[in-house]
């Protein structure tokens, strides 16, 4: 990995621990039956609301340091706790802990002309892997999640956030030791030195089985360009509806309002409103004076701009923009195969959705849209593993390989074989 | 990626118009129905049959050039062609045109609360580069395993197969022209610049969905550390046969024997022999003289040589060794937890047997062995996607993620959600 600087022998006897330590507990935790998982759930659960106040403390002078250094506005936003927000990840390990274990489920299970009988049981992963950035609850719900998927995981979060995820991580620690379980089953890279995610990325592929990143662009595509084990992530999403000329146009309003506006920094936000050009004449300054008058930004093709004069010209480079934020993309398409052309061409394969009468038109757009989820008369800001009855999430997978769409504890799983005889030998 | 080469303007361009040809041909495959696809197998498996003779001609040709270059022995043997080979190539395609097509299952199905219908769908992974080695049957089996999967597929055989891929290929296009399918859909690269494969594993992230090295250690060792799309190969089968105190000592002999020798270069063959300590004092006499009269070399720990004169002292590196040869190493563990120990420290994950009588004994085996496939009271040589009833395979997966065990047609997709609405937007 060109221009990758070498760790320190410190750093490296550090991590190197680290990873034996997962390695051995998830030995352990592969064993472990689900009670034993829902009792240091709940447990860590019950620390985090008993250490309240000392984990404030510690954010405060996270805080403290954030402002000292210039840090402002979004990221002290999404670094600071407040009493609700610890209350809000103590109540998702009990979440967690309520979800049905999915260790041990049996896949399939068939038996051979030759009296063999294959079992395919799911499995932990192993080590999971997870670097994030300033948002200190992810210590709570990543060690959570995967604590009940059986793996053990080390944590690295942001350095602006270090106090706050020690704090955090002593309560998992407290949930670890109540059900016996060894500390090691949620390690937290303690150090500060900026080496240590080169070194997880790169030195560790005999300790850790995946990596998720858990952040911006710029951390999954560094994940991604240097992770030496596999990664789950995603880059982009880049959501598009595409209103048909089969739609309910007041349907069709409700969907693309709630869709890009409901949340506007969230992954399955719409950027993009495509229209059929073959939709009534009243559609077009519809649609696009609801998300004006919302006070969105619009920015259009000649038909789009011509359609209402608050639409500023599109760029080229807007068909393919994530704004996460009051913004969208709009423009009409030569109907459903026109949106799925355009959706193969910028889109980011996250999430879509088609708003339309006619369930044939609905099902071609099914189809043929290669995306994680692809959604007909729903907002796609569904895009969310809750949403999907999974529980809690960590993230979406824009991948095909091994997840896609929402990860959530069976994502964060393999599978083996079992298989039971009475003495065959293989023929010939 | 330090040391690769810089692959000509020419090659680039030839690799990349391949690369947007499978593009394009995946998306026509992934909405090809079975019936499209199986008769395009069964058309290129009559094409394989009519041209028997033009096939063997290349074949001579290539294997004439290996004999001028000094090729000899395996390598040449792995090369030649004969009408029985070219008729299993044949029968291989008629083989998974039976298959189910894992294409649309539907694998979960849904409703949530707010009346959304979620399905979960199978769908292809899109283009898979296949990498393989001097055997040319891998250009007609590998062509149809991604064919069926909806795949299309960028194949590159060793050079010196060149001529025999060729002549097969010929007969897949002819089964893709017969069913009305894109060519690009199985495309064969023609080149024998050496700098192919190097730009197969690193500049066609865009084309490739994942890459399959089919061979030998060094290349999927190359494969893995240059890839940079996701990987599906197997390194190594180390596997063991664990015969344990409760063993029928003459189902121990015949699984013994049938998994150390039925055929000693599959990776499903057993490498190591492992004996309860507190087994009764015949078996390891009984099982040691029964491979060694087979004409099996036994390199054993010093109760191993102490039982048999023949047995000669293993070393450490040969508890790691996949000799795939008539070689077996031997040695006493301290019971169920000491083969568990053993194989963890020296195995690859692949297959691992248990013998044994003891139901209990036998579960925590294969609860504890963290393998792609445990048996009891079988052979390892069932380790094989044909074994398993999947019909064809690719290869045996030592990876956890996205495939483990064999791998055939399920293996080669990934999957959608569907989300069906009438409406829904999502509240706060």
């Amino acid at each position: 990995m060109t221009g990758q600087r070498v760790a320190s022998a410190e750093l490296a006897a550090t991590m190197d621990a680290l990873g034996r330590g997962a390695r051995a507990a998830a030995k352990v935790l592969a064993a472990t039956p689900r009670a034993t998982k829902d009792r240091a759930l709940g447990a860590a659960a019950a620390a985090l609301r008993a250490s309240l106040d000392s984990i404030l403390a510690a954010n405060a002078a996270d805080l403290e340091a954030a402002r000292a250094k210039g840090v402002g506005g979004a990221l002290l936003d999404r670094l600071a706790l407040d009493p609700a927000r610890i209350e809000a990840m103590a109540a998702g390990l009990e979440a967690i802990a309520l979800l049905e274990d999915p260790i041990g489920a049996v896949l399939a299970d068939f038996t051979r002309p030759n009296g063999l009988r294959i079992e395919r049981v799911r499995v932990p992963l192993g080590v999971v892997g997870i670097i994030f950035e300033s948002r200190p609850n992810v210590t709570a719900d990543a060690g959570g999640l995967c604590l009940k998927s059986g793996n053990a995981v080390i944590l690295r979060g942001g350095s602006e956030a270090v106090r706050s995820n020690r704090a955090i991580h002593r309560c998992l620690e407290a949930g670890l030791a109540a059900a016996g379980l060894p500390s090691a089953a949620i390690a937290l890279v303690r150090t500060t030195d900026r080496d240590a995610v080169g070194y997880l990325l790169g030195e560790m592929t005999g300790y850790i089985d995946v990596i998720v990143p858990r952040g911006g662009r710029s951390l999954t595509e560094r994940v991604k360009r240097e992770a030496r084990v596999p990664v789950i992530g995603h880059l982009d999403g880049n959501c598009h509806v595409y209103v048909d000329r089969a739609a309910d146009l007041g349907m069709a309003r409700e969907i693309v309002l709630n869709a890009k506006l409901r949340r506007t920094g969230v992954c399955g936000a719409a950027e993009t409103l495509l229209l059929d050009r073959e939709a009534p004449a009243g559609f077009l300054p519809a649609l696009l004076g609801a998300l004006l008058d919302a006070g969105c930004e619009v920015r259009g093709d000649p038909a789009a701009c011509a359609a209402d004069p608050r639409v500023v010209p599109a760029s080229e480079a807007d068909w393919g923009t994530e704004y996460l934020d009051a913004i969208i993309a709009a423009r009409l398409v030569d109907g459903v195969d026109g949106a799925v052309e355009h959706i193969a061409r910028y889109g980011s394969a996250h999430t879509e959705a088609i708003v339309t009468g006619d369930a044939a038109r609905a099902e071609r757009f099914l189809a043929r849209v290669d995306s994680a989820i692809v959604l007909h008369n729903a907002s796609t800001q569904f895009a969310d593993g809750g949403e999907f009855g999974m529980g809690a999430e960590i993230g979406i997978s824009t991948d095909k390989f091994h997840a896609r769409g929402p990860v959530g504890l069976e994502q964060l799983t393999s599978y083996k074989y079992l298989v039971r005889g009475s003495g065959q030998v293989r023929p010939g």
